[in-house]
């Protein structure tokens, strides 16, 4: 597949792709620029649409300033609270994302952590690499509790997943709706919860909702997965709770700050996963991220809506926003 | 619970004990034998009802010509092919198993194994140990095909799981019947199998049915799920067929001779995960199999018939036996 970004009318919109290590494979064309954090601010001048490749880049927000064309921003996540700072919210500026992608996969992904947990995986392989046959009892998941906490596509597929293999399900949203509990529910729930799942985009409600209090709340032998932002939890409080033992485990794939620094307690702690934001992207995942952007470009130039328009008030796209 | 056995009719059968370090925690009473593989041959004349309580004991071949009065023998396991030696299955001994108590355990694990090494978990946690943030794409388990073999209890189950899941499910049987394929076309169905999950009991027509040629037929990269009999699986030839690449990976709760010999190979080879016997293994299994023996002890004496009765020339329950 190649792409060639030109227009056939007589507008040719510059795209500037913000990249690290990897880039996408099938864009070109004469008006695209490919720059890293460095080249940004001098990329940005006359750019009219910027494509988030590095989704972990924070270049956006010191580059902003210099955009005097831009007119829509998409990025390759499903989150954008890297892209959500005051001066783009406060702009014209069109906000897209991955929504969709990433939906299927992650709720795979948090289903084998529950159960992979609750059969002790990780002290199977642990017995397995000392050669010791060491036979344990171990967990049902059928029955047991989950709240999954976020209640767009990747929260819906997840909390639909974990039912499936005949979990009871809690599924928490911003507001209420069918089959939704409103976050102000949380506290209510959170002492049902066998399982907490945080799939939430990181908005001023969600960043820091697991916190001293919240996790107080929770049932004795308790386990935290979360897949949404790393700051949706106080992660000195989350250590504090698992070195207590008010929590039982945790699985966490997202951090404060990514990479998870070496000298974090977390890499070490008893009954906790450390996953490197991995739980979304699948062999392939490139190619569907380009795919979107692509149809997404389309749109664009013929003047139609785009699909996955980010509520800038809100942080994330709403509904069934296509 | 205090269960204790004696009839109050005029009949009190002799029931023996047969355990190991565990044994139940509820049953007692003046005509009830507990013994180990050691006293076995000695409890057994005047015994008319043996519970093999550590199903892994091959003690009972051994004892059975010192049986005088025996008419039925109940396992506390799924598989009893420990059982079905010539002397028990020529002799009017009926024999039970503990059908029904590991159905969802079992079906609950496979589908965490897939998962899991589906997203890799295991390099997930090589990494952690080791303190390194490495990021890598992983597989999707929607859409990917299962072949499970064993179209008993755990078998459904199992498959019905990983259909719940998203994955395209090929049930095989003895027998064709509703959505079981027989056993005859499991040739045609290895070339499909990106996931072979075997769940069997181990018959004259199981034993070693997957061997170098069947595992030839699997397609690259496919993987094997062994949670029926170790001697299902022909070792060496696995062993071989993980070395050459020819099998991608293998997740074995069960091996020819257990616990796995401290010098098998598979210990460490790439992709394998040895677990000990345990899939099916909850918290409060024991006591699952306790009530499913009372149960059927209390239809005995009622003169009632039992429930989960093998069918000795097939060596398994057949059906919906009760």
């Amino acid at each position: 597949m190649h792409v060639p970004v030109s227009a056939d009318q007589g507008h040719d919109p510059v795209i500037t792709i913000l990249h690290s290590a990897d880039r996408p494979k099938h864009l070109d064309g004469p008006n695209v620029r490919f720059v890293t954090d460095e080249t940004l601010t001098a990329a940005l001048p006359g750019t009219e649409i910027l494509l988030v490749w590095d989704f972990m880049s924070t270049a956006v927000r010191d580059a902003f300033p210099a955009a005097d064309s831009l007119r829509w921003v998409h990025t390759a996540s499903a989150g954008v609270d890297r892209l959500t700072f005051p001066a783009l919210l406060d702009s014209d500026v069109v906000l897209t994302n991955s929504r969709g992608v990433f939906d299927t996969p992650i709720a795979e992904y948090v289903t084998g952590l529950v159960i992979a947990m609750a059969k002790d995986l990780a002290g199977t392989l642990d017995a397995q690499a000392k050669g010791e046959w060491r036979h344990r009892e171990s967990e049902r998941v059928g029955g047991r509790t989950a709240v999954v906490v976020g209640s767009g596509p990747i929260g819906r597929a997840t909390a639909a997943m974990l039912a499936a293999v005949g979990m009871r399900v809690e599924l928490v949203g911003r507001r209420a709706g069918e089959g939704v509990h409103p976050i102000d529910e949380l506290p209510g729930l959170l002492p049902r919860a066998e399982w907490l799942v945080l799939a939430a985009p990181l908005t001023d409600t969600t960043r820091g909702m697991l916190n001293a209090t919240t996790l107080g709340l929770l049932p004795p032998r308790a386990r935290v997965i979360n897949v949404g932002r790393g700051a949706l939890v106080v992660q000195d409080d989350l250590v504090a709770a698992l070195r207590d033992g008010t929590v039982a485990g945790a699985a966490l794939d997202v951090f404060e700050k990514e990479p998870l620094p070496a000298d974090s307690p977390l890499w070490g702690l008893p009954g906790v996963i450390v996953s490197p934001h991995m739980s979304g992207d699948i062999l392939g995942w490139r190619d569907e991220l380009e795919t979107l952007f692509v149809d997404n470009l389309t749109r664009y130039r013929a003047g139609e809506p785009l699909a996955n328009v980010v509520d800038k008030t809100l942080g994330f796209v709403t509904g069934s926003a296509r």
